[in-house]
């Protein structure tokens, strides 16, 4: 038996949430060892790390070599140069993939911040900054490839391409320190858009030469070759996701599991009961009990981050063994099924496994109809969270 | 022209989260006005108030007169304490309804928190919970009428009724302040569910007598009648929704007309781009432009709490004019479809109303295919929050 059958430590919330930071930095590790020495690994810690904790994550993958950060919003960046000061880090790069928008230069030069520019107005109000920044000029360009989402649009890439063929220096003072562009699909082996936005962007990238280039994103890390340019910048894959979810194969399947999961999530059992054959349970008694039954119900509910489309299609482990969730996923708790179980494992158990080596995150995501982006995301502040092997 | 047209301050983030403590405050009141002088309306604040702020929405209810506050777990309980001694209002009760787990009797009296106990391992604990909890023994009792989640299933129930009848005292050492149930579909006039459980719950309590006795949610508040008890408590409706969403008709369009909703969500317009005919937007190329376009990047995404589901599915509003969400939410964007808009209003437009009165809570669950309490539980903490009407 493994730890789970160790009572965790609840404290006063009903739910646990244990983070392995020294999974995320092998996984850092990982994804760098896929590149040559030529290619920087950067990671993508927005978001809060993917929900995980930046305060916690970013630090570790510092001090394991990592050299250059991506965050979204200027608030982001803020709150992510202060923890790499105060871990010893100070000379981190930060990227905020957002870009800097209008009133904000000053902080971004305050905690050096340098803003991914996606439109030309964008380029022109970094250019003209002037006496806001301090000579702070650092940025990235980021040129749109097919995502139509950020980045300079193909009719503003074409402007500033014929200028530059112009004799032109429309980069001029700005201190451009990588020009990238973004994967729609990376993930995706049989479809052939990354092979189209690689081949669109190498174009791009030759027509200004001398900058670094970035396409790849965890898909066009774990793809390698080409994709890999001066810097790759992973973000799910550190996070123990492989991108394709569920649809890993082959090669990817092998990649997968040299992906260490870094979440595990344990819940509290609230209750144990008995009911009636033709009972019905939860909200709306969408699931009626055919047999005389047991049901634990469980301390975590949507609120916590588990998401209500798991209602009667998740599994829990309970001692090692497997248990159905029946009926909707209500706010603060779910109930499973545990009839016909090992009675004696089941009276020793005091929580579930709701997500971990029972139940990953891949398969939880796929149960949800959605991506374990947006699980990871979407873990709830109620829960406690535990940091391991920081 | 509303307020729209004004350029909120979003400060460091791309998004921000406006909470109405009056609207709350005013859903309270009329909640409670539909009971009788005999029946007290309580407030459900679990979930940080259904993902609100608890340290905000509960101060203002227990200043607009109510005296009992409903949470899940000790941690809430705890912090619910805090906040109501430090804003004056100490000796409002608190009520616990995930109940007193093993270890937690000292946290219970400490706080003054009242279990809400679910079955008869908890009831017998309660009650030789003894030095521990320093004569502090208030407590509801929770009897399942049909949830088959938490509260004493039907064989515990009986056998609790079998010693009253046998002229024994099972409560006796506790200072049972409710005997409680809960609907399992109270917001659904067409089914009998409800009827049931209100027939089978008054059965119990005429077999309990002298204890005051609750069993309306929301739904059963805005049910009235014999759901009306000695104690009502409303979650949802505080905070603005008809516990029947979309499926409102009748008296409950009426009712739903009558709630305020509580909260409005602007996301700064990051980049305003073209697009051309054929060309696909966000990850996986979801979308595809039919005809040239002008598409507007918004900054929230699912990591914010803007349901990933809602990819393809969603409208915002810009300047009063509805735009349609093209292409997959991503972590930190949305892309919007504003072609054919009115340019001048979209030239002065600095944000997007993404939830509010141009998309209410209600229409936007639908769309993700889930209810408004999971969407207001998912609020992030990456936007911006102001509290206004306090």
């Amino acid at each position: 038996m493994s730890g789970d059958t160790q009572s965790p430590d609840f404290g006063h919330a009903d739910s646990l949430i244990t983070v392995d930071i020294g999974a995320i930095v092998e996984n850092w590790r990982y994804l760098d060892s896929l590149s040559g020495p030529r290619t920087e690994t950067a990671s993508v810690v927005k978001a809060n790390a993917y929900g995980l904790g930046a305060d916690k994550v970013a630090p570790a993958l510092a001090g394991a070599g990592c050299r250059t950060f991506f965050v979204m919003s200027l608030d982001e960046a803020v709150a992510l140069r202060r923890v790499l000061t105060e871990t010893g880090y100070k000379e981190r790069r930060i990227f905020a993939l957002g870009g800097c928008h209008v009133g904000q230069e000053a902080a971004f030069a305050e905690s050096r911040i340098m803003p991914v520019i996606n439109s030309l107005d964008q380029l022109r109000r970094w250019r003209d900054a002037g006496s806001m920044t301090n000579g702070w000029s650092a940025a990235a360009l980021h040129l749109d490839t097919g995502m139509t989402r950020l980045g300079l649009d193909p009719k503003e890439t074409s402007w500033l391409l014929r200028r530059v063929e112009a004799g032109d220096t429309p980069l001029a003072g700005i201190d451009m320190q990588l020009v990238m562009s973004h994967l729609s699909a990376g993930e995706d082996l049989a479809g052939d858009a990354s092979d189209r936005q690689l081949a669109s962007f190498a174009r791009l990238c030759a027509a200004l030469p001398n900058l670094p280039a970035s396409l790849a994103n965890s898909g066009g890390t774990l793809r390698g070759g080409d994709f890999h340019m001066a810097l790759n910048r992973p973000g799910i894959a550190l996070y123990g996701l492989h991108p394709a979810g569920l649809d890993t194969a082959g090669d990817q399947s092998d990649q997968a599991a040299s992906l260490h999961p870094a979440v595990t999530w344990q819940a509290r059992i609230l209750q144990r009961r008995t009911a009636a054959a033709g009972d019905r349970v939860g909200y709306n008694g969408t699931h009626q009990l055919q047999r005389e039954s047991h049901i634990f119900t469980l301390g975590v509910g949507y609120a916590d981050g588990y998401p209500r489309s798991l209602g009667n299609q998740a599994t829990v482990t309970i001692a090692g063994m497997p248990a159905p969730v029946i009926g909707r996923v209500s706010m603060d708790s779910i109930t499973v099924d545990v009839t016909g179980l090992d009675q004696a494992r089941l009276a020793n158990a005091s929580h579930a496994e709701i997500l971990g080596a029972g139940y990953a995150l891949a398969r939880m995501a796929g149960d949800a109809g959605t991506i374990g982006y947006e699980i990871l995301t979407q873990l709830g502040r109620r829960p406690t969270r535990r940091y391991v092997n920081c």
